[in-house]
């Protein structure tokens, strides 16, 4: 199986300014979407954090913009999965440690999961070594402050292989990373 | 005044592992040292923060890097600074805001300024919108924790322009982004 963190950053390592805000995506002027869907086409499933799903909830987005793959979330809040289950992707909640839960969708067949966030999730499979791929767009803009793209309490070193390197429309970077094992 | 954050970071945007640990460095594997020399010689004036003197001295080393550059350091600390002035430097100890620090720094004359350090100097730099060229080799380790490259209590937003980007070394990348103005 193969662990995919795909996201956006500052040019800081930041997934967001201060209160979750966003518009520093802006200063990305390439066409994301239709590479987002490149990207997902390949996923099998998908893993998410709490914190990430309620950002989607306030943004008013009804559902994860996975099309209809199966979704882990881990949380303790059963509403929270609830709400996400009304919408149309198959969502499985779990909570405690996220190595259990990479396993569970392991057993299950899936061949290419994607982190769809936050940092606080991706640090922790960091921690386990169970990061395989970080595909980044960096955007041209410094933010000082919001949480990291690997947030860990604690070491997590891992070391990457560099296997794709570009400009990404006008001033962004785009850069993937794969892990050396 | 040009002024110049030119540092290594991890992939995650960090400048050093839990406990200011640099080992991370270890997946560059570039002729860092020659390059370094050749950015440093179009350089007029260096500043630096508390913390980055206190790593150089806890690391064994007796003066800066800045082979007799003026370097202003930003300190409370009397005794630090003092210990740094008997190495070859002109060390001018400052505190407070860095604002009028650089101000100072310009009306001596001095052309091109690099930020020695840490991320919280950066940060402050940032938030004043005095950050003019950001030089970053970024190195293949995801870190998940560390202090991060720019570090500001606050919004400090800017967005810059990708002026180079290139491999550096196997798995490393050196990314040029300067300030538009």
């Amino acid at each position: 199986m193969q662990v995919i963190w795909y996201t956006a950053m500052s040019m800081d390592g930041r997934l967001a300014g201060p209160g979750g805000d966003l518009s520093f995506l802006q200063s990305i002027d390439a066409g994301h979407e239709d590479e987002f869907e490149e990207f997902l086409a390949d996923i099998d499933a998908v893993i998410v954090g709490a914190s990430t799903v309620r950002w989607l909830e306030r943004e008013g987005h009804g559902s994860m913009p996975t099309e209809g793959k199966p979704v882990w979330i881990l949380t303790h809040d059963e509403e929270l999965a609830g709400r996400m289950a009304e919408g149309p992707d198959r969502v499985i909640r779990r909570e405690g440690d996220v190595g259990p839960v990479l396993d569970e969708i392991e057993i299950a067949g899936h061949g290419r999961v994607w982190i769809c966030g936050g940092g606080d999730v991706a640090g922790q499979i960091l921690a386990l070594d169970r990061v395989d791929e970080v595909v980044l767009t960096v955007a041209p803009t410094a933010l000082g402050s919001g949480p990291a793209m690997f947030d860990y309490a604690g070491p997590a070193s891992a070391v990457f292989s560099l296997e794709e390197l570009s400009r990404y429309g006008t001033n962004a970077v785009r850069i993937r990373w794969v892990r050396k094992r």
